[in-house]
């Protein structure tokens, strides 16, 4: 089968061919259809991780995966309801089952988490062994290039803004911001008016063809942060929302720099949940952290019901999905444009 | 009446003989019996806090206080229940009654919150106007000193732990460490076992005379931090307490090298909450704060509500007070050993 | 001025000429422009509350109240921003102040709590002195018979529902059963779609007419009760919504027999929030509430904080009102229809 | 083997000899060493359950297990880490894996639970097949007539409380009753003061020497019920611990009347948590329910996550066990001791 890996960090991937794994007795065997392309692929590829975890090459990449059930362990449970030929999407961080966290859902933290995409076994790739608990069965009316990004781009957001919500943060008379409308950032200005109970949403970003992405995805207002202090970018929020900051934040990008100008705007007893990964570092003011009672929330991909409860959404159409859909051939070509930032919404490779 | 007061930054405080105060309709004239003092009364007089809000002088210092009342305004509601000569403690935070954070009683969060100490008057007096709705009533059987510190060092951290505990992050089987030592500390690590639900306390600090109060104050274990890495730390706590991360802590210091520190030592899903103003900035790794989901919570004093409950359970007996007492004329001669670290537990000034 | 009131239990109330009140230095003197009629001024004439609190005549009924700043006592604070001629309407539960449940802000709870038309002064008189801490600001865009109802039909499941989010019982893939559609359940049925954040919402009434309102405010599908049994219902929800059980109930009736019924249909973890006070008790079997770990949440009207919520959706054009208007001489004619359930929607009275 | 099993509901169970149950792949052997006996296995001998669930005979009872790994089976994972001769406790209810509830670690509210002592295999007999997964480790210190109960009657109370801790009804100042206090009673009100942060712990029961027992396990103050009105009760209150009503209440029987009387003594604002099936119905007044805004939580038995928190209070000595062991000959003894209330504390078969 085909398969995109790495084999030297630093390098473009290989696209070469390669067996058709083996299941185990738990694992189903999924066909893929469609796997998104997200920035942690040109992170991985690129040594970003190597500090924290040093994976073995060669690694199969792509972890925004969906497909169709090919071959099922022979220990699958009945009661799973799988069957031969279902769409799926692959739920991320595989969990060993065991520890504190796996055993309240929680396996994408699992201190021995696996993810398919960072190891030998990715979306990049004809065929993909995975788990059956960690399949998620998808609607008939969906897409493959719609589901797959929903695994990441589109789960990870869902999950950041559950936080705020459950924090209290959102709800009438509130206004959330999301910062990073990239591929991420098109799914949460979504989920803030999904879940925002009747909160204003407004989005910041430099680019303005993704502003217009938001704007279309429902935020009630947007800003451009390009070129303006934190002091005009308030005033200007206050002209079109009726007040000068924010009472929670969604952050898909996690840029150092924007993460100090966005912690600028978040108002007495605000939220901020970080998704993104592009920085290093985050350092900001402490006083006023604390002072004005503010809370970070460090939010991590989702989990099992984070999934389910997404494809609930889209399964009832009320989610927009602005994809960008290339082919295994192209896969170098577009880690490169995702590099550039040129991409708008969520690339999709599909067989 | 005597009164400790600023007239220029940075000079030591004036004492001198001023009139008493009047009282508006809402107010109650408080009689100071004790009054704590506390790092942020170093702070004002330094000026640390004048870039983000830079109060007049003169200004009468001191914001932990007790006493007796002593006269009362002609509109306080009779069910308030005040009587002349009721012991009383302040609690911090006056909001203006009318703000989102005031109508759920954080009035110490309010946008137009005064607080006493930090304006014309304060605790370093012989008098002091408080509005009648900022008194709670001490029980009979506390000392003065015993009830000013509880009114900030007391109180702090116990609104701090109230978060952990509200996140989920204490509990059987669950480590809290307490970091800071001094003041605050010491009533922190009373309450991480008070609320731990019977979670084990660890305290960590460079001082061995605090390392000492904590241990008597209930800490399962301490542990020294001076000279050691973050790695021979993390050893000493699997071997003190069984494993080698945090799954909660509460940082009454805020300092910014050891804010690094506390947080390599967090572990997946934990939770920090800082109550300390010694750094000017939180700057940490960002990704471990993602992708082991950890939550920061920036807490600040605490509202009447923590006060009551605070106020409740040293009724019961079941605070330790670790105080230092000293008198109105000591009142410079002790800001300066506050700066120099040197007091052990709460220096508090009776008249 | 003219003013509705009891004069003894059991009679229609007697429209009649009585002063214009005086108000406290706390107080401001609204001029009421409309008045919501509701269940419960039925219940208070009928006797339904002298069981638990007997209210002395004369009693001027009306609670849900709008109107405009008439006079301000002497000493509202400036920064509460209240100017003569605002559209206000009030807020009911006006507490003692100093209890543990006005602290928070839950004043409607108060053990001391003072209710506008359920004492002295009432909503169906022209003039009412109301603590100005007691008064939302409403939005100019709307009219007056909209506001008056906001204050507890249009509150009451408001806080409800927000039971029903925070309680974690709605969301994508959830169902919510709107139990009892009338005054407050057409309010009830958007709120469940607002703060739903992807739930479905079935509503439940004997009444076709009822029904068709629930329809029109976005219930995503309605079924009759009348003469079916728990069984046939069960098979109807599984037809039209894709299981057989509620995963939430919001119950505005409080019926007895209902409420056996709308028990039998929740789910395992299932959240019951009832408002309504039809019946005299709640009788249940219990293993089901048990194994099935079952919560129900008695909610009572709302508090200031919530009111503020539901004036800012109303402002914001996001709440469907379905009124039926009539005026002052129709006072006891209207309270027939509504004890004869004849009222689809909301009575106002406008002055 | 020996076992104890229904063969006719109604009849005494029959101790037999029986084969050595086989294991699955992901199963353990285990070889139980001491099984608690509860009052719901007289429920399921006399017929209790049938209405809701009619389980086939031959029917193995006891579900409080303690024992040793015999054997393993082949697919249980290494991480797991268990060993021949672990000394383990059996968690209760083995879900499908793949529900809504099983996600999130809530096994034993899973629509396809399974319980172990209600079908083929049980407690009281020498071996037992356990999915690997519902074993949770022992601590060596512990003897496992401890540990047996802490699967039911230590672990079904410990749930109640945590959801009346989460709900915010504990803390400094509460009051919490726990009403029955037999085999879960006696646990409950160590966790009242363990999770209380404070809250006082009041137990009532009709009988001297259970309240006794919850003094001796540290209750603040017992009050005795027999013969005694609402009225009287809650004036003892008052005067013992300073109010009339509760905060909160853990309520260990759930029979009907007992219901009612607590329900009476629940204060504004408060929870009530029940874990008992002693009544058929649950029958209350309605009014109070919802103008105090009271929560009622069905609350049952307790999942893996319990179970651990709970081995751990255990293993650091901070649970105090009131048992009372006899041997595998006098089951049937036994069990009429226990339809009599006979047995305080909780009896423990020991092989």
């Amino acid at each position: 089968m085909k398969a995109a890996r790495i084999h030297e960090y630093g390098k473009p991937v290989v696209l070469e061919d390669v067996p058709i794994p083996d299941i185990g007795p738990d694992e189903i065997l999924i066909q893929v259809k469609a796997c998104g392309m997200c920035r942690s692929d040109a992170q991985l590829i690129d040594g970003y991780f190597r500090p924290f975890v040093d994976i073995p090459t060669p690694i199969t990449i792509g972890h925004e995966i969906s497909g169709v059930v090919s071959t099922i362990g022979r220990n699958v449970p009945k009661i799973a309801g799988f069957h031969e030929g279902d769409p799926v999407g692959v739920a991320p961080g595989w969990g060993d089952g065991v520890c504190r966290h796996c055993l309240v859902g929680n396996t994408h933290i699992c201190p021995n988490v696996r993810w398919p995409g960072f190891g030998p076994y990715g979306g990049f790739a004809e065929y993909l062994p995975v788990p059956a608990r960690y399949l998620i069965k998808a609607d008939r009316g969906l897409r493959f290039e719609q589901i797959a990004p929903l695994t990441d781009a589109g789960l990870t957001p869902y999950r950041g803004i559950k936080k705020l919500r459950d924090a209290g943060a959102l709800g009438p008379g509130r206004i959330v911001g999301v910062f990073g409308v990239g591929g991420l950032g098109s799914y949460a200005v979504q989920y803030a008016k999904l879940l925002g109970g009747g909160a204003k949403v407004v989005a910041f970003a430099r680019n303005a063809d993704k502003l217009a992405i938001a704007k279309e995805n429902g935020a009630d207002h947007v800003i451009s942060i390009k070129n303006k202090t934190s002091e005009a970018i308030a005033a200007e929020l206050k002209k079109a929302a009726g007040q000068r900051d924010l009472d929670a934040i969604i952050d898909c990008a996690g840029a150092t720099e924007m993460m100090e100008l966005a912690f600028s705007l978040l108002g007495i007893s605000g939220h901020y949940a970080n998704v993104g990964l592009v920085g290093d570092r985050i350092s900001v003011p402490l006083l006023p952290r604390v002072n004005r009672e503010q809370t970070f929330h460090g939010s991590y991909w989702g989990n099992n019901t984070d999934l389910s409860e997404v494809m609930a959404l889209a399964a009832e159409g009320k989610i927009r999905h602005t994809l960008k859909a290339f082919t295994f051939d192209q896969i170098n070509e577009y880690l490169d444009l995702l590099r550039m930032g040129e991409i708008v919404g969520r690339a999709v490779m599909k067989f």
